[in-house]
């Protein structure tokens, strides 16, 4: 199978691995934005650019040089693209739809979207009732429903590119567990934000999933989720973001696959928290910048709530699609 | 009160209102780095440097360039100060015992010595046994005491000037509690760091002030803690970094006041599990970099467990204090 430098499979690797290209085509085919390096680049500079149908990129830094646009964000980071506001992103589109030069897929590695947040990344825990019901089984308790989003984070060092691999050691957990999500970018800062505003808020969405050391999450550390959410590139997230008014993220349909087996499978409509309510009561008090990222949890199907239970070894290869956006492909690899 | 013009009150506005004096005086005379503002800067540009005794500070930026020194790190970075290693803290002592100018405390505001944190703050919760106890009558649970350290993350907007107002906002939260910390900073990366490596890691010490909204970390979240720890400005800390070399850890004494009056008191001695301990779980398969802060958690004394349970309003004054790095001295403040 066809890795970058970094070890990560690249997109034309899993194109050419037979993993792709199907799912692939499911996509948008609006504006897609990505995070990258380029392969005649031998510094592995970050860049920013979009998708130019299934298999071109155009780099926003050389296409705007070449039109001796003035861009109102900086091309080599997507979270300045994100508080760039209406201006820059119909500069991204414009250059999407007809800048140049552009780059063949096989040519970059894709990064995550946001390669390097700012904090760490946002989560909401047991935000589909049919998840929370068969962790219950698993837990033996009888807590009720919480009436509040369940927040958590996970470490930056979790995010990971939408085909890099995920690291795999024994010595740290055994209980790898897969958790596909549907991602909020936020694009404009803001505290204490109305329900009734908080759509304004968000740049786009993106496929991530909330990796998690069970064993780490659920016994070891008092029952805060932090540590066994939180091994370094256990949040994988992308292929790119789609911009929010690209799609109503109401009515997404997930999926997550291990070794092309379908594991969970739902609509993002049977969320308990919506994304409004979710971003009015994570900002309360807390102030969202643009390029926060919130996982807005995971619907029914995780290994550790199946009888018998089943998690991830390496060599395995973890799907998570999403509807509208695209699909990212993760194996576990031994480290 | 003397306030800046950010709305802290200043060190020196501290020590006009008669808050400061005998605890600062209290505080080591060994190396002590500050991030700070000058007055005469109307940037506001962050900036590094040393106390010069009780009420001077030198700062770096300008100190090396009178020199002509090639520094190893950027002095406008604290973050590239503790990534800096050996070399970079000898020109720090240098300067701070040699250099000049020298700028009055008065003439400056004290900032978080890492004001800017690139993740969020590693806490550890229940790292005294009385703390947990304490605890326990009011959860009215039978939870044992874990085996592991419990992780969980402050937000990074929590990080404040040691002399910084703690925001208040009744419609947020009405149950604002103290939790007095020491801090150990990062110097150097790792992961999979052994115990006995630990130390070695270790850039230097700060008091932090765990900052905790009771209703939201107990009731509404579902048992995660994240969001109750983690409302804007909810994580003091200073005044100043003392390098790991200066002390010993294990042997400090630590007291939170609000209102002079003492509400906590205890010895670092009593940590259940120690800096390396921490440092090695927390490290697991998990990446620590230079700059990275972590709570290590708080002794008994905290608001919600005193009969009848006590909060902070507006207008109190939170002080928390360690022998050997100094005092942190937080109002808190309406919006």
């Amino acid at each position: 199978m066809e890795t970058s430098r970094r070890g990560f499979m690249t997109a034309a690797g899993a194109v050419a691995a037979g993993l792709g290209g199907p799912a692939l085509a499911q996509t948008t085919k609006g504006l897609r934005l990505v995070s990258f390096t380029r392969r005649d680049d031998k510094t592995l500079k970050v860049r920013c650019g979009a998708m130019r149908g299934d298999d071109r990129i155009v780099d926003f830094a050389d296409a705007a040089a070449r039109e001796k646009t003035q861009l109102a964000f900086d091309p080599g980071d997507m979270i300045s693209l994100a508080a760039s506001g209406e201006k820059g992103l119909a500069q991204a589109r414009l250059l999407a739809e007809k800048g140049a030069p552009t780059f063949a897929l096989a040519d970059v590695t894709l990064l995550s979207p946001i390669p390097k947040p700012a904090r760490n990344i946002y989560a909401v825990g047991w935000n589909y009732l049919e998840h929370f019901k068969e962790g219950q089984a698993v837990r033996k308790t009888d807590q009720t429903y919480p009436e509040h989003p369940v927040f958590f984070t996970k470490g930056s060092h979790t995010m990971n590119a939408p085909f890099g691999d995920i690291p795999f050691d024994e010595k740290v957990s055994t209980m790898i567990d897969w958790e596909g999500e549907l991602a909020v970018v936020i694009g404009k800062r803001g505290r204490n934000i109305a329900e009734a505003d908080a759509m304004k808020h968000v740049f786009g969405y993106a496929v991530i999933n909330d990796t998690t050391a069970r064993d780490l999450q659920q016994k070891k550390h008092g029952g805060q989720w932090f540590k066994g959410k939180s091994l370094d590139g256990h949040g994988p997230m992308g292929p790119w973001i789609v911009p929010a008014d690209a799609l109503d993220p109401d009515k997404l349909h997930l999926v997550t696959r291990v070794n092309g087996v379908v594991k969970q499978d739902a609509m993002t409509t049977q969320m308990y928290f919506k994304i409004p309510r979710i971003i009015a009561e994570l900002s309360l008090g807390l102030t969202l910048e643009p390029g926060d990222v919130i996982a807005t949890g995971t619907p029914p199907g995780v290994g550790v709530a199946r009888n018998p239970p089943e998690f991830m070894k390496p060599g395995d290869v973890m799907e998570t699609e999403i509807e509208g956006i695209g699909v990212i492909r993760n194996k576990i690899a031994a480290v």
